[in-house]
């Protein structure tokens, strides 16, 4: 059998409202949704090549995947192209650090989904490419489509471009080390926190709020929302059981000097993942005194920055 | 007239379930019940003496005492004494470090509550102190009996003895500043949060589950419980509006170094008031290694250890 393969990059991304739990954990289906924006310099290229050989081959930024990486590659393929499928082999690089505490999920599973369909031929709108995406990791669904991105349901998509507002993560990283609670087994423990209902129960008006300000490019406003929505999530991590608590020293000094920052007129604003690391936010303007606050900072080990990225798309592709 | 006056001994106490917000800002009576311990070696003395001056004087640990302060202080002498009171002179003194953030409101109108009544001559059960000292600072309710201490309503009541379950608790001092916000304006702003209200709900059971630990001795359900409560109470007063960050760099690095230390199997757990400091509340046992694995931690000033104390008390009295 010819070889084909095809070749995809697709953007990280970071959210401005919070996912955190699943309403069907299987479907990976939210139980709020989200909003977020796509990082144009952290992007994960993932090529996909139909091989026919005797099994997968998985190799993550140059080294063999073993494990629960490589089964969850092996499964999404299973998904994409249904249970008798050829063998591909998967090669898929990130082009951030690596254990820089970067969420590589979401890019990872927007890239291979949209490889793995060029690869087959699968002619699939972004609607689609999205809710296959999510079924790999939710917030991967966000990552197909490009600019600013909302999630609701089976699928996610653009709410505005890049060029609409132009705002800019200034990501100060504080820790290099891996979790020790992965995002799909911390979805899982959300519903045991006593704080998560009401964060779902909340979750419309801030994802409506946060349109808004979007839509009118209310730096003010956003700012607010999106410190009270990240910490209403960490609120719940903190507070589940097992209690997952991911804010380091590095974390809260970033915290405090951005609230100072933004009491001082610098349009910034944080939220954090579910890690360590703070993503900044912030208008072009800032960007500058933003970096050198963060680099003076105990604790913090690196600082990325990245305006707005676009959709996941085909980069390379050959038919056999 | 001749001079009447009383000294009483107060000791601050530390929340094993928080008290956060009003369900009655005036009165002061908590939107959820609490539970606390007396610390025995943070206390406040604090002399009344009748005076029969113009107007009455305010002396805090060795200086007048001026502005918000000293207006507390009258407003509670006119709450105890009534509007036709005679003037009076007041002298408390801290015996910990002046500003390293421990609550010091609550020992201190535990202290003045039973020092004034005691110069009166006015005689008053324990409840009755405890619903007196409550009207000028909520937790001094708890400063009132002695040993594990419940409140609920209009006072707080003892639940078990120091020797029932003689717990330590070891402070990690992280900041000598003065709080932003103060607790007062602090629980006004608990209904902000979107979660206050969940949290409240969940209050009873909490409660419940602390008076149980607390009666079986069961330190694995306490040290859950304690962490949980007090990260559900930061929770919400990092999502209120204002949003109030208490933690510091400095605290997170005390609260990662607890959690490995119980997973080493020593008996400590945090808790966390309104401030960055850290509240290890640990066995006789394990004191040592808290100790020493405090003052390790980079952005721990200081460390200070006290058992658990008795009930406010009349120390020195002399009728005119």
């Amino acid at each position: 059998m010819t070889s084909r393969f095809a070749t995809a990059r697709a953007c990280s991304n970071i959210a401005l409202i919070k996912y955190w739990g699943n309403r069907d954990n299987a479907l990976r289906l939210p139980a709020n949704p989200s909003i977020s924006f796509n990082l144009a310099t952290l992007y994960t290229e993932t090529t996909v090549s139909i091989e026919g050989g005797e099994r997968d081959g998985v190799e993550l930024d140059g080294a063999p995947a073993t494990g629960d990486a490589a089964r969850r590659v092996t499964e999404h393929l299973d998904l994409l192209w249904g249970a008798n499928r050829p063998h591909a082999r998967v090669r898929s690089h990130n082009n951030f650090p690596m254990g820089a505490g970067i969420a590589s999920s979401a890019a990872a599973f927007a890239a291979l989904t949209v490889a793995a369909c060029a690869a087959m031929g699968h002619q699939h709108a972004e609607a689609a490419l999205s809710a296959l995406a999510r079924r790999g990791s939710g917030s991967a669904s966000r990552s197909v489509p490009g600019g600013y991105v909302a999630w609701r349901d089976e699928s996610a998509y653009s709410i505005a471009s890049a060029e609409h507002w132009p705002l800019v993560d200034v990501i100060g990283v504080v820790s290099a080390g891996h979790k020790k609670v992965g995002s799909t087994e911390g979805h899982a423990l959300a519903p045991t926190s006593p704080l998560q209902a009401a964060r779902v129960a909340d979750a419309a008006r801030r994802f409506e709020a946060c349109q808004r300000a979007v839509a009118q490019r209310d730096f003010a406003h956003l700012a607010d929302l999106i410190e009270e929505d990240a910490l209403m999530m960490h609120g719940v991590m903190m507070t589940s059981t097992p209690s997952l608590m991911y804010f380091l020293p590095g974390t809260m000094a970033i915290l405090h000097e951005i609230r100072a920052l933004r009491e001082r007129g610098v349009e910034v604003a944080f939220t954090i993942d579910a890690g360590p690391n703070v993503h900044c936010i912030c208008a072009p303007a800032a960007v500058p005194a933003v970096e050198a606050a963060l680099r003076g900072l105990d604790g913090v080990r690196d600082v990325l920055t990245s305006g707005i990225g676009g959709p996941a798309q085909v980069i390379a592709q050959a038919a056999g």
